[in-house]
């Protein structure tokens, strides 16, 4: 189909890193020629670059619309309006880039389209008889991050698929969701990107059932856990914990609480040394004390949507440390924030180091939630709300009585699965996909509704769906390189053969012009390394460097009647006869 | 190949035009469902539209790619650096949206890419033998019209295809414009658009050879004068005058020039109606005196671009006006405002409304330019610099002494061609492309060389080149409808075919079913209309507005084994036997 030579086209390959990269893909995708740094987080992409872009759109566009959902265009550059009615005018905070007409009027670089897609669909559908429907958009994208790094992993301006669901009713949303889930199962497989799907919690946009689309990587900035016996997979922010801990005291038995004097003991470390040392608190079973029987109390404050400020204590096993994107995850649209020193000076009743059960609950003024772990019957040693001073078995459901739990503590690798009790593995990744059931959360903000089958207005439920598109091609970059370079799946390579001329003999330039013509003629891209000023060698490891999947050499062997073919991917070399290579490249190159 | 059925199409055609549409392109695309206006100037793609403007992209595509440019995509957020460089940060004024990010660094919205072209082309292109190189892009791009008006054809936000072409010298950049105006007559032809290729001033842009491709239209905001004899053509900006006048006075036998006395006569008209009332002043060949005969002189200030401002005079004949935008055109970058009061009482011996030669002139102080019809030898009745005073016999080389000629008056139909002399028409357009030889000004900006043949660094030469995508949705819907809707052109249109179930009967449903899928195997898109709760009257009328090229309706024919096939072009109807319309219908679209 189309010949690309190397000695016109637009691309010029590095010998060395680029100094800002600080992973694989971004260092590989710039030395390679496929991309450059146009301002932090902002990249332009030159020839080889752009055909793998666009490679994953039109995969990522078959996949949808095989199946069934409806391709539109949104603008990016929006009216403030429709995200001031929802609140992520301001929700959205400095992640938003914002910026005015020349009439002074207000206007965002779109993040995310919700409210369009909600604002079009009032619009064209009338009736219950227009749905289900799914539409989507392949748009550039904004976000102003605090730290864009890592390349196109994550950028500021960035390319990304989303979808939106609208159906009548809550069967329906499901099926819409499921609809989805399996599109992105199918659409991540032809990009030959590894995937992990993990429940997740939904972020900023409320709603029911999450889940994520993981890339397993170490420059991922996501962490989950993973079952290796079960299968079960989460975001950190949303894995929930087998409760009640598995050396869990028992209670009922328990002698009744009381509270000792425990001089210095403002940390769990110096609490736990000196029960240890006093023969007096020696534990019933004579085993020694460690973190996992103390209970922490960590206050926060709350920001609610209302811009108003509530004290919540946490409860958790001192040796577990609260875990600040689980508890944001839990916690929003309310924001949470530091307990100052003011806070504390309003609330003397909360002893800094000392602060125990005794001192919170919502009769009290400050909301207790308590790790799942901290369960009825468990007994601990926590803080008796006064300088040097805790109580010792304390019994939750009899001594103590939370307001509810919550699932925020750090996950640790081991933990026990929630499904299986199997130790977790955990890992990260980046998220390259996200589906969810939204609801009617924006159906309600813009009064979407149309009559149902039973003549009744009914408002819409959502599902939201995206793909990092431009994500996409640095996680398959990531995650398929090696040492000499890229090493680009099939369907997504910028072409199907690189074609080296490796000599200036004319029967090697001739023989080479001859089969990158045949190739083309029968449907295939070649990238022609055609180059008269190169040598082999550099030639070579350009062609390493640049990834293609099958590398075809016409060199020294042609006078013993040989062509050699590497494949980029397994590392195989074969030379094949020169009446045979033709036949032999087109089966390997067969879609 | 696909199916669209309208029974599940996000889709709804509107009775009635939309309030703010003041051109037919906008109206029929708002009403058939193509688009929807977002903000002013901004608007969202439909599924229908969709189609059309990514039908748009990929001849566009084809076209560049066939002469061999090289596609590349560069952010539409831009650093303010490289535009501050060039000077457009300013330039640019309130047309630019500007923003800033979270740390305050300055940020824009691309409404050109030369600065990020000429920065790229620097660091891959590293030997004259990289050249000569053109990289084009399709890509959003922002404007921030003082007026959006007239929906696509004049958007804030739009699509547009740019190209520069890099040369070691001049004759490669004529190469290379040649090139692409070959490239664009390709592509507009293939567009089904319908243009005139006119002689363009080269805007901010700087530069020389300049033509622009306008498509003719009523509701164009560009107007062009075009010569139906010889076949110029010239964007009104542009167009050059034919010089001298045709019924020129002859100036060396004329008397000398002498003031005379015409009190109350500080407008051209109460001028000649006192020349003609007084026989002193009666002219030599008896005839009337006229406005042409007297000499205009408007004074303007110019902005220069260092900030400072400078008086200018024009001098025309006084049945001419002086059109600001081939001023402001011919001045650029420097810009023209009005000569203020102020600037009057500063200058004293300009006295208004008898402002003659005998106070303009460099070394008076106030530059003094002349149209071309103002030739030497030519006489004139002008002003004589004091309140009710005229001089008449003013002989140019005799008795007055421009600084220059200047082409900036209004262009009338009818003048006279440039070129062979016959009478030129004026008609409107829409810029659709602009080609132009840039130059060296980026290149220069950005030090931009590279060795050439003979070692020694040279300045590359630039070539810039527009298309407008998402305008020419707009200018083909604009010059294709007729009061019944759209009619698109084949290779744009959303779909091959649209084929309309006119009746509920189960023989005419399973017939068109199975032609839609007998289509679709032929690798035709088919637009089906399988509602079951539309007339047929409504389906016909929405097949009319909707303008795919061929209506195929399975209706009450069906029982005498006919289907009819319209051309929506040409309105022509035709019945095919029910075993003969597939294979006609196949001729019919093939491409």
């Amino acid at each position: 189909m189309t010949i690309l030579r190397m000695s016109t086209l637009f691309h010029r390959t590095l010998r060395d890193d680029p100094n800002d990269a600080e992973v694989a893909s971004h260092r590989l995708l710039v030395r390679s020629g496929y991309i450059r740094r146009a301002a932090p987080g902002i990249y332009t992409w030159l020839p080889l670059g752009w055909r793998v872009l666009r490679n994953v759109e039109r995969i990522v566009r078959e996949e949808m619309e095989r199946a069934g959902f409806q391709e539109v265009h949104f603008p990016a550059l929006l009216p403030r309006e429709p995200y001031e009615a929802t609140g992520r005018w301001a929700d959205y905070g400095d992640n938003l880039f914002r910026l005015q007409d020349r009439r002074g009027a207000d206007y965002l670089l779109g993040p995310t389209h919700e409210e369009m897609f909600t604002l079009l669909v009032k619009d064209i559908v009338t009736s219950y008889k227009d749905l289900p429907v799914s539409i989507f958009q392949i748009q550039t994208k904004y976000r102003d991050e605090a730290r864009p790094r890592a390349g196109l992993l994550r950028g500021r301006e960035f390319v990304m698929k989303d979808s939106y669901s609208f159906d009548i009713d809550d069967d329906g949303l499901t099926r819409s969701y499921e609809a989805h889930r399996a599109a992105y199962i199918r659409t991540f497989e032809r990009l030959g990107l590894p995937f992990v799907v993990v429940a997740a919690t939904s972020g900023a946009m409320g709603g029911s059932a999450s889940e994520e689309f993981l890339t397993p990587m170490s420059a991922g900035e996501d962490t989950f856990v993973r079952c290796p016996s079960c299968g079960y997979a989460a975001n950190t922010e949303a894995a929930t914990s087998a409760a009640p801990h598995a050396d869990a005291h028992s209670g009922a038995e328990h002698p009744p609480s009381q509270v000792v004097n425990t001089p210095d003991t403002a940390t769990i470390a110096a609490l736990v040394e000196l029960l240890n040392e006093r023969d007096d608190l020696a534990r019933a079973d004579g085993r020694a004390w460690t973190a996992a029987h103390t209970l922490k109390n960590v206050v926060v404050s709350v920001r609610r949507t209302d811009g108003s400020f509530e004290p919540l204590a946490i409860g958790l096993p001192g040796d577990r440390e609260l875990d600040l994107h689980r508890l944001a995850a839990q916690m929003e649209p309310a924001e949470v924030a530091t307990f100052t020193d003011a806070d504390f000076t309003r609330h003397p009743e909360l002893v800094k180091g000392y602060i125990g059960p005794g001192a919170l609950g919502s009769e009290r003024g400050v909301r207790y939630l308590v790790d799942p772990r901290v369960a009825a019957g468990t007994a601990w040693v926590s803080g008796a709300d006064a300088e040097g001073r805790h109580a010792i078995d304390l019994v939750i459901g009899r001594d103590v009585h939370p307001d509810g739990t919550i699932d925020v503590a750090e996950v640790r690798a081991g933990d026990p699965c929630p499904a299986c009790g199997h130790g977790l593995d955990i890992e990260r990744g980046v998220e390259m996909g996200h589906i969810f059931q939204l609801g009617r959360k924006y159906a309600e903000a813009f009064d979407l509704k149309v009559p149902g089958p039973d003549g009744k207005l009914a408002t819409l439920t959502m599902g939201s769906y995206g793909i990092g598109v431009s994500r996409a091609v640095a996680a398959i970059a990531e995650t398929t390189s090696d040492d000499m370079g890229l090493r680009w799946p099939p369907e997504v390579a910028p072409a199907d053969v690189h074609l080296v001329a490796a000599g200036k003999d004319a029967a090697i330039v001739e023989f080479a012009e001859q089969l990158a013509a045949d190739l083309a003629a029968k449907g295939r891209t070649v990238l022609f390394d055609d180059r008269t000023d190169a040598s082999a060698g550099v030639k070579f490891r350009d062609a390493e460097l640049v990834g293609v999947p099958l590398i075809v050499i016409v060199g020294r062997g042609l006078a013993d009647g040989v062509v050699e073919v590497r494949d980029r991917r397994s590392g195989d070399r074969l030379d094949f006869a020169t009446d045979d290579v033709l036949a032999q490249i087109i089966a390997a190159t067969r879609r």
